[in-house]
């Protein structure tokens, strides 16, 4: 029996890029097909966050978040969803009011940014946990915060993904599987190579998978170059993998991606290395999931 | 010849620590005389906060810091003065105006955290290199301010201290020094076992030594009771070290210490394997600090 | 500019595999037809020992050496010839003479080690550096006779492959290096998961690959059920790689090889991770080999 | 309550040291008397060789164990003997008769090397596991005459010490705990810096501990002047540790030292360290041992 991993195509983020590749999904409708394309060539999970129809920005519109995940689950093509429960996290520092964020700043509460996982009850989310230099920007996850806002995962039956941009990070998911606010073995999501966060190699992955209980699940991937060759490492490691136009925009240099491209990809690396994806219901098998 | 370490007294930090042991240095005469008694004990540096003499908390007034400055300059005893440029960093978040940060929110622009330092011209100053979860507060030290902050101190001559709070704050002090603004061979400090930033042990601290340049200095610190191993830990694999009462309050369980103890504490760890510590006049030498 | 490897397929080895895989070449026309069939799959290098063609154990006998490298140098396809001068180094203990060796022992000087590589001038040849349990026998490459056999090599012009089965084996290869034994940038081949030399997974990769200099060469290769997942595995590091029959006999669980379909299968992994093989002539370039 | 370490004092060894140190003991009442001196210094166990009084080389006289054992269990000392079971091992390599071994081998069966231990039933033995090069030697160990040995010492009742001179012997050591040849909760040693096995370093012995069982011991200990810094480095990774002239004569640079110096030393580096050393009741007790 060969290895099998879940693959997520995480297929539009809510960065920047929207001007940088005309492939990024940016519609509900878009974004909905985009993961059901996916999903098509081979991902397991889709992991969506909404953006704006009118600006390509960030969307915190419940609204949004609704018909994507609808026009996901009236399609004929099984995935599994995962929400971000980032939400709004921007800190943009203002040398004017350095204590308040400047243009553009976006913190939400921990209720707001529960809100699309809530209302929705996806099978997965995900959960930021910690803080971190993000370019010239903070991103803002408080812990107190994070206690509320996996309280209120858990209370929804969702399995959340902890993901962690450092090793203080998995210290502090660490700590909320601790104090009992995460639900049977943890998923753990090691994001790499985020400016400012851990770097994108296989040492910093080894020492990362060596930090997490026993019994705990990890994926793994890298940034923008590190993103392919990152989904062969994790697997290789004994990890889960994902890919996608949030985290990469190229499918190599100066050719750009879309994301069913980026998932052919990466399938094509795991088989090329025995290894296989799983199917949505091998994965909520495995993991327990709520369909 | 024996291996010789710098060793600091970090002597009082800017922490809620004076109501937990009374020997925190409050007052610029006492933090002096206690940075003179660190010296006398055996530190080649003593790095210093300011507090308000009245509340115990911290402070920003550069006549505080001048005084800590002079007192200690006055003095017969010669010690390397490190004063952080760490200044107003602490944002408290607040669900009621969370882009805002609530109580007690504190955070200075680059010009003002550099002033102590830009007026005192000590031989050294720390930097704190990222953002970070600090317990439930956020430490926030954003990018282009640190850039700021770092042409600031390299144009007023000081040695700065690269501290790293988790591997990211790594890469980024790496990418300020290939950016220039790090004069001469980088001394970096891994400050070890903060919550919630990089833990502290062996495999950590040895991780970190690896992803610095070649011809970069480097030193850690462990945080509450790791301090005292981690003092031999760092200077068994060739690092210099770091004690005192702003990143530990105990001599061993249940006695409280005072810096001059803790001092002693590491020389004598020290001196037991083997190894020296430097004078003032040793490291200004093997550091190229402007006496 | 995509990353590019150097391939070795190991043809045949002297194992005891020969009743395990009909594939396993033995004759010398064998041994070099399956030499160009690698190289016509995409190998950069065939590394090859002599068999006994009526026994199909190990050959010492010159004139197999000559017999399989003139017909590799014959024919139209090009291959870097890599000859092993691991020679006798089989040391089989008998509880009747402990120190003898029994049945089976078979163990070469320096000189004769050297007989084929000195002889026929290949491109490369290997040089084990080091003894070590190997199944129930030792490996026995004493410390002496390998600065004999390094200084042999040297004086031939052939750039030596140094073979470590263990950590040790690493440093001393590092030793002969320091003696100036071994001429301009060093190669290293890790050969892993040999019973009982180090483990084949990533970390012990990491470890050694941190061991050896700044200006160091270095490939890996896993044994058995290891032997393909390290191909990728040591790739992603930036080593160069090595399949083949002399070190796994199956392509997958229950299917066995062939040397091509294992050089086939290692080209199809590293070109899925947008890695490309080496041809001869790169190699040269790349590592100054005498045509 | 402070940590406890077992502290070995290894006093004399079996190599040609006789003539650079006075120190080393060579007759059965040095011998003795050195391992009562350590004990009284603070060891926690005694491990011996038998050296011919005569010429100061390796004996493997039972008479001259036995009066080594009756003199140090019928002195008021209380210690744990650990004899060696690594007894013959030493196969010099000859260019006359490679097969064969040249002056000095000496290769003893696997009932041989067993003979002091089965016969005196010390507390603890040696099992050195794997064959290495060890200087310009051989030393060997054949896998399946470990077994042998393995099985022996098992019926003797003698808790065995796993010495790993390499991480391939580590992994030799787990499978005889796999294959029940090792009862209880195994122990191993990591012997460090040998030249030919694995480094003496942080990094090596961090690697080494991560490969043995959940349950397992470990301690570990460095060769001439890394022993000292080894036994902290040993105690702060939470291992036991191992000091005397077997493997290290010098105290310092040009200070030659005693037995019972160097147990002083290193028990004063593990105070200095709030690490203390476990008496042999304690020892007993920890490890299961038999008086
Ligand atoms: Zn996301
Ligand atoms: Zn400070
Ligand atoms: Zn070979
Ligand atoms: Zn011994």
């Amino acid at each position: 029996m060969s290895q099998k991993v879940m693959l997520t195509a995480a297929v539009t983020g809510a960065g920047d890029t929207t001007q940088k590749n005309p492939n990024v999904p940016v519609t509900p409708k878009e974004i909905a097909e985009s993961a059901i394309a996916s999903a098509k060539a081979g991902a397991t999970v889709a992991h969506v966050h909404a953006r704006d129809p009118k600006t390509g920005g960030i969307s915190h519109h419940i609204d949004h978040y609704r018909e994507i995940v609808d026009r996901i689950r009236e399609s004929e093509t099984d995935v599994i969803i995962n929400i971000t429960s980032g939400g709004g996290g921007d800190f943009i520092p203002s040398l004017d009011t350095p204590a308040a964020g400047g243009d553009g700043t976006d913190i939400q509460t921990p209720a707001e940014r529960h809100e699309p996982v809530g209302e929705l009850l996806p099978e997965m989310c995900t959960l930021d946990c910690g803080s971190t230099n993000f370019g010239n920007m903070i991103y803002m996850s408080p812990t107190d915060w994070l206690r509320k806002q996996a309280k209120l995962i858990q209370e929804s039956g969702v399995k959340p993904e902890l993901e962690c941009f450092d090793t203080g990070h998995v210290r502090f998911a660490n700590q909320l599987v601790k104090e009992g606010l995460i639900d049977d073995d943890p998923m753990y999501q090691f994001c790499l190579g985020i400016p400012w966060g851990a770097d994108s190699d296989v040492e910093t992955l080894s020492y990362m998978k060596s930090r997490i209980p026993e019994n705990a699940h990890w994926s793994a991937f890298g940034i923008g170059r590190m993103q392919l060759p990152m989904v062969t490492q994790a697997a290789l490691l004994g990890g889960n993998v994902r890919v996608g136009l949030e985290d990469n925009l190229y499918l190599k240099k100066g050719v750009l991606a879309s994301n069913e491209q980026l998932v052919d990809q990466a399938v094509k690396q795991l088989n090329s290395n025995n290894i296989e994806v799983m199917t949505p219901a091998e994965a909520r098998e495995a993991y327990n999931l709520r369909k």
